[in-house]
C-alpha cells in the first residue's frame, strides 16, 4: 500500500478524523485555518500533530537492536501491535499476522517523522528486507492473485514480486489511470504478460473506473 | 525520479536499446519473443540480462563499508561514476554532482537486483539518509522551485521535502492525472497550498497534457 | 437526447436486441458475422432490418402533410404513438405527451433511413420548429432544471434553450469529458455562468464520472 | 463541422475576437463584465452582438424561394460568399466550391438566431438534403478519407456517410474522448469496422492526445 494510506489509517487510530472541506473555502483559507486538503477532504493539523505525537511515542518505546534492522512491514507490524484502535487497518493486521508492505513508506508523513526521528537517533528501515520477506512467502504460495485498486508504485510491486514464478495467477486492476502517459499505472495488465509478471494461462481484468465506486459494488455483488 | 527511468537509462548504458513494438504482435507473442513491452516500446530480455551483469560487476566491487551505509542517491552517485556511456543521465549527473533521488528505487529491476544480491551477501540502502541530505539541501536553498513531469511518489517526494520551509517557490506540474481518483498525481498544485507543499506566495501552474510532447515544446519555446 | 438512443429504444420496441460481445471476437470478425460493436455490446445487422422495415412501415402510412412540417419531436410523438413495445421509451414519452428533443436525429441510422427514403419520396423535419416548441415550454415554466447524462450537442441544446430566462436554475451533469479538449461536453457547468446559461443564483454541480454506474446510483439514493 | 466553429468564425468575420481570461477573474464576474467563456478564452457580448447584425442583414437578403430549401451545407455557402474577412474558413470554403457539412448547426448560437429570426418570418433548413448531397459525393469518389479532430456528432456523421460504400478507406481520429462511457466520441475507429464505417482493408490510426497540440504538429511534420 501506499504511505499515504498508513498515515491516514494512523491519523483515525490516535484520535483525528477526516473532514469535508466547507464549501467556498480555498486553499490559501485552508492553509490558514490548519486544514490539510486532499480533494474534497481535509484533516486537521493538530490531528497531524497526535499522529506525531504518536510515532515518537512508539519509536521511543522501540527497543535498540530494532532500531536499524526491520523491514517496513516488520516495523509496521510492531506499530500495529501498539495501536488501540479496533477499527485500524494496521491493528488488524497485525492481530492477525497479515504483512504490509509499503514500498514507498518513506515519501510520507510517516516517513517523514522516521526522518525527523533519525536526525536525533540512529533509525533506519531495511526496504531490501521487505524484498526478501515477500520472495518467500510468494515462492511458497502455489497461486498468487491479487487486486489492485490504483496503479504507481504499489502496482508495480506487487507484480514485480511474482517476476521468478512467471507471474501472477489471477488480477483485477481498478484504475483511472491510462496508458497514454506511458506509466505502469496506466499499462493494462495483459502488457504483465510480455514481462512475465501475468502468467500465460493467467485470469485477469483491468477495470476504468473510480475504485472507490467500483470495489464496494464489487464486494457487495460477491457478498450477495 | 522514479526507479524505473533509472533502469532504462542503465539499460541503455550496458549496452541495451529501446525498441518500437511491431504491429500485431500481442503480448503473449512478445513474451515468447523475450521483449518487454512498455506502452508502444520494448526492450529485450538480453539487455536486461546485460543490465544485471553490469549491475553484479558494479556490486562485487563496491566496498564493503559502502554495502549498507549508503542513502539511494549516494548508491546512484557511486554507480554513476563507473558508466561509460556519456549519454547516461545517471553518469552526468554524477560527473557533475546532482544528487538523484528516486524515493520508490527498490520497486524496480535495480531495486530487484539489489534484493538477489542481498540474499548472498549483506546489503541495503538507507532511505531515512536521502531525506536528511534532501532536508539539507533544501534549508540551505533560498528559494526552491521543481518541474514534476507525472506525479505520483515523485512528485509528493519533491514537494514534502520542502514542508519546513513553508513549501515551494515556484512549480510546474505536466500530469495526464486527474483528481477524480483522489491521488496526490492528480491533485493540483493549488492543493499544495494548504499542505504548506506550495508556498502562499508562490507561482505554479499545473498543466494536464502528455508530459513527453509538452516538456519538449515548452523547452524548444524557451530556447527559441 | 441523442439520436442513437432512440435508433436503440426503436431496435428493441421493433423485436430486435443488444447483445454482449462473445470474448475473443476482433472487429473484423464481428463484420463477417453482421454484429455491430457499441463498446462491449453489439446489435444484430438483421435487427436493424427488423428496424428499417419499421420506419419504412411508419413513413408509409404518414399522412402527406406532415411529411415535409413536422419538427423532429412531434415526429417522434408520431412515431411513439404507433410503437406497441410497452418498454419503448418513444411510446411511453408519447403516451405522457412528454416531448423528446434530438437535437442531431438526421446523424443516426433514424436519420439514415429518412435520408434515403427521401431519395424517393418528399419528406423534411424541421429543426428550427423545435426551437420555438422548447422555447415556448421554457417560457411557460418558472423554474428549469436539467439532469444530463454526458455532453456534447444535448448538452448544448438544453442549456442553450434557457439562455433568454438568464439559464438554468438547477442542473446536475455527470460525464467523463474533460475541460482540455476545450468541448463543452468537458466544461464544468460553473462556465454556464459566463454564458447565461445557468442563473447566477443557480443549483448545480459537475460530476465527473460513469453516469451507467452514478445516475443509477443516485436514483437508489433517491427513492430510498 | 461542429456548429460552434462556424460561430466563432463568424464572429471574427464580423469584427469580433476571442480573448485570453483574465486571472482570477471567476464567472460570475465574467458574466456581469458581458464576456461568454470557453476554457481559456472568452468572447465579448457585444462581439455577439455584432455577429447577430451580420446573419439578421444576410438573412434580410435571403431571396425568399431560398429561406425554406437550402440544405445547411448550401446555407453555409451563400453565408460564405457574403464575407469580406479573407480568414473566414467559410469564406474560403464558399470560394472554391467546398461544402461545409453541420450536422448539429441549429445548436449553436447560429441556429440561434435562426429560430428567432424564424419565429417573424417563415425560414427552415432542410438537414436530409445534406445527407443526400453528401451521399451523392461520397457515390461518386473512389476512395474516402477522413481526418476528424474530436469525436462526437460529426465524427458519427463522417463515419456513417460512407456505410453503402463498406466504410472509409483512410482515417485518423486525434481525441480526447475515450471508450469508457460507451460514446462514439471515444470508440477506437477499429469499432468502425464492424459497422461498414470503416474498410476491412482501411489504413487508420486513432491518437489519443489534444487536437490542438497533435494536429498543428502532424501538419509541421507532413510539410517539412
Amino acid at each position: 500500500t501506499s504511505g499515504a494510506n498508513i498515515v491516514h489509517d494512523l491519523v483515525e487510530a490516535y484520535g483525528g478524523a477526516h473532514y469535508r472541506v466547507p464549501a467556498g473555502k480555498d486553499d490559501y483559507e485552508l492553509r490558514e485555518a490548519g486544514m490539510g486538503r486532499i480533494a474534497d477532504i481535509y484533516v486537521k493539523e493538530e490531528d497531524f500533530e497526535k499522529f506525531e505525537k504518536g510515532i515518537y511515542a512508539f519509536l521511543d518505546g522501540l527497543p535498540e537492536e530494532k532500531m536499524t534492522t526491520l523491514a517496513p512491514s516488520e516495523f509496521l507490524t510492531e506499530l500495529g501491535h501498539t495501536i488501540n484502535d479496533d477499527s485500524s487497518i494496521l491493528k488488524q493486521a497485525a492481530l492477525r499476522d497479515v504483512p504490509i508492505f509499503s514500498p514507498g513508506l518513506m515519501d510520507s508523513m510517516l516517513g517523514f517523522h522516521l526522518y525527523t526521528y533519525s536526525t536525533t537517533k540512529k533509525l533506519s528501515l531495511d526496504f531490501v528486507k521487505d524484498l526478501r520477506i515477500l520472495g518467500e512467502i510468494i515462492t511458497q504460495t502455489k497461486k498468487t492473485g491479487a487486486i489492485m485498486l490504483g496503479g504507481g508504485l504499489t502496482k508495480h510491486f506487487t507484480m514485480g514480486s511474482t517476476i521468478l514464478k512467471g507471474g501472477l495467477d489471477m488480477a483485477i486492476q481498478i484504475t483511472l489511470d491510462r496508458p497514454e502517459g506511458g506509466s505502469l499505472g496506466g499499462a493494462p495488465l495483459v502488457e504483465g504478460i510480455s514481462w512475465q509478471k501475468m502468467q500465460t494461462e493467467s485470469n485477469f481484468e483491468t477495470v476504468i473506473g473510480d475504485a472507490t465506486i467500483i470495489f464496494p459494488l464489487l464486494v457487495i455483488g460477491i457478498l450477495s
